[in-house]
């Protein structure tokens, strides 16, 4: 039996390694289950049905989590659980109806008393609810510490508590993206679980919210990858639900923090060079802002370089695996972006007529999210050779 | 006769301005006309055949640019002179001698000796070509001080020059994107001109390139929107052709720049507002990274404030036209965005009851391009309320 020669990369392609990309999925499952929590990853990274599929048939994962409601249309034929972790957006109230028809457990972000009242007054049918609580990262939420905000909100949901079944508190703490060592994500970890742990002990105590009956029971649930990829199962004991999203996919600013070896990042962008600048000793790929995203990150090019801002990360290429990618080219990265164009420090120690025009050079994103979802128009080429597709949020 | 609703905005929408949209156009048309110079708009901004339509109907346009031959192609069926102005990406040979049957007029970039020898092997048909030349913002082409290279790559050109057909040296003084003032953008464009006027002197001299016969003249193409808007019909006499892209949609960058006045801006992103956070004074838009792009500028918020970066500027909702915008609401501005949101700081002057949960939000854009990039999956709704669509590269 002979097999189709893989497909020809001419223009900015996103790989996708996807014996690393379950093997990462597979090590948070096996946290998650040592630790007795729901594995409730995050689907906005990948945002693939094919994915979703290994992550369903060969990690076992039975719910989701996604960033928005077009993202719980396009993945309910896959998954029945889902939760919609962004703060609703009541003017799509006719999708949340639709949707909840369809969906068997459909759970929405709420923070605010609008919220509340409007969705008990348009709901069709009862659907679950967690109360966002900001931890400290300072984006959206209800301050963990002010309770008597949270209380508003739920004397708010106590006058019909039967449209909005409230499953608990949702947090995500996005400072861990700033952290630069493994202590310093557990003190955040540690800090939001407290947190956490103490808001639902004064909520379960509060006089106002006595009578609500037995449902009345608060689910904790935490989703960062920052995080969730360097606690012990022990550090997430006493919660419930875990939710991180990145790890599927990792990316270099996740190397940076310490989530991730570099090894374990398993997307790439392959970029055709277009233009060698021997003087300057840089490359110019055919690969910019709208195939890496804008994001960037600060960072050392090489162990005693001096930090600098960077858009992504060059790998060796692999001679006989025109797909695959090997380790990280120390000292040479995406300096700047425009449109269309990239363009690479070639450090000292690299040839530079080792890159010709015309090769393809692979690049690790800073921001995996941001790069798949510049790219999503195009999809994934799998490292072995398969194109899968991506919805577009 | 009744005309229906104009279409009610629920999710991030971006929203285009004809009116404006088509007088940016209708200006910068006219200083072309007047300087004598060839006007061929880039359409990466864009990237909307509607759009190429406008600037053809409407405006008189009979020539673009475009920065990739997926564009090119995309474009091929309304356009047929096309500029390609992106470092030819030779791995897409394919693609151009397909394009090259259909297009009367195509051409390429080239900065370098390996995609003249390949362009030359591998052509079919006899195809246009710009020099790319760099005048200082040391992305990529080669040095206009730098002759010896360029006559490198025109003696390689000189070998079969009946298959590439020499057009001209192209540049992009994207520097001036860099400039605060006036001043300083005329002084790039002079700069720019100078050193494309010399090196053309010098090429026509050259005794390495006698003997290449009649063809063998030299147009002069300039195109970035910060020169091309401040610059008089004078300054471009001595050139051939320019080709600014952004002035299509402008965007708050520019206006800061003093391209442009912010009632020039042509596109805004319509966000539904999902929390208020009176303590902090800041609304959370559904409307992040994956909407308005992670393009950002430091900038002051209002005249008086220390500069901060930001991600784009807020205007005033105009209650009875849904789909228009008016001025910009002094110091209101997007302060941070993560994937889906934004976070919107509201100044003092400004009351925070007047802003609501379901409300929407209509947002300036840092770089259009960028977003409407971002945002080509969804296309653009008119201020009409048609929704016209866009290609995705």
């Amino acid at each position: 039996m002979t097999s189709a020669p893989p497909p020809k990369i001419v223009r900015p392609t996103l790989l996708v390694d996807k014996t690393r990309c379950v093997a990462n999925l597979r090590k948070m499952k096996a946290k998650a289950d040592q630790a007795g929590v729901r594995f409730r990853p995050h689907c906005k990274t990948h945002a693939s049905v094919a994915i979703g599929l290994w992550m369903k048939d060969l990690v076992g994962v039975e719910c989701i989590t996604v960033s928005s409601l077009t993202m719980a249309e396009y993945f309910a034929p896959v998954f029945d659980d889902i939760t919609v972790a962004f703060s609703v957006n009541i003017l799509e109230i006719d999708t949340i109806n639709r949707l909840n028809r369809k969906v068997r457990r459909l759970n929405l972000l709420v923070e605010n008393v609008e919220a509340i009242d409007f969705l008990q007054q348009h709901l069709e049918l009862p659907i679950g609810m967690f109360l966002k609580i900001d931890v400290g990262y300072g984006r959206t939420g209800i301050p963990a510490e002010d309770t008597e905000r949270v209380l508003q909100v739920l004397q708010a949901w106590k006058r019909h508590p039967s449209k909005l079944l409230l499953r608990g508190l949702l947090t995500h703490a996005g400072q861990s993206y700033d952290c630069q060592s493994r202590d310093e994500l557990l003190l955040v970890h540690q800090h939001a679980k407290e947190l956490l742990l103490k808001l639902r002990e004064k909520l379960l105590a509060a006089p106002e919210l006595s009578g609500v009956g037995p449902s009345f029971q608060l689910d904790l649930s935490i989703g960062d990858t920052p995080t969730c990829s360097v606690v012990s199962p022990d550090d997430w004991k006493g919660l419930d639900e875990v939710r991180p999203g990145n790890f599927v996919f990792y990316d270099a600013e996740q190397a940076e923090i310490g989530s991730c070896t570099h090894e374990e990042i398993a997307v790439a962008v392959a970029c055709p060079i277009v233009a060698k600048h021997f003087e300057r000793r840089e490359l110019v790929l055919y690969g910019g802002g709208i195939h890496l995203s804008k994001d960037r990150m600060v960072a050392s090019p090489s162990e005693n370089d001096p930090k600098k801002t960077m858009y992504g990360r060059v790998v060796r290429s692999m001679p006989n695996s025109p797909l695959q990618w090997g380790p990280i080219v120390d000292g040479m990265y995406l300096r700047s972006t425009s449109q269309e164009h990239g363009i690479v420090v070639v450090p000292p120690q690299e040839d530079m007529h080792a890159y010709r025009v015309g090769d393809i050079l692979k690049v690790l994103p800073v921001h995996s999210c941001m790069t798949a979802d510049v790219m999503s128009h195009r999809g994934y080429l799998t490292t072995d050779g398969e194109w899968i597709s991506r919805m577009e949020d």
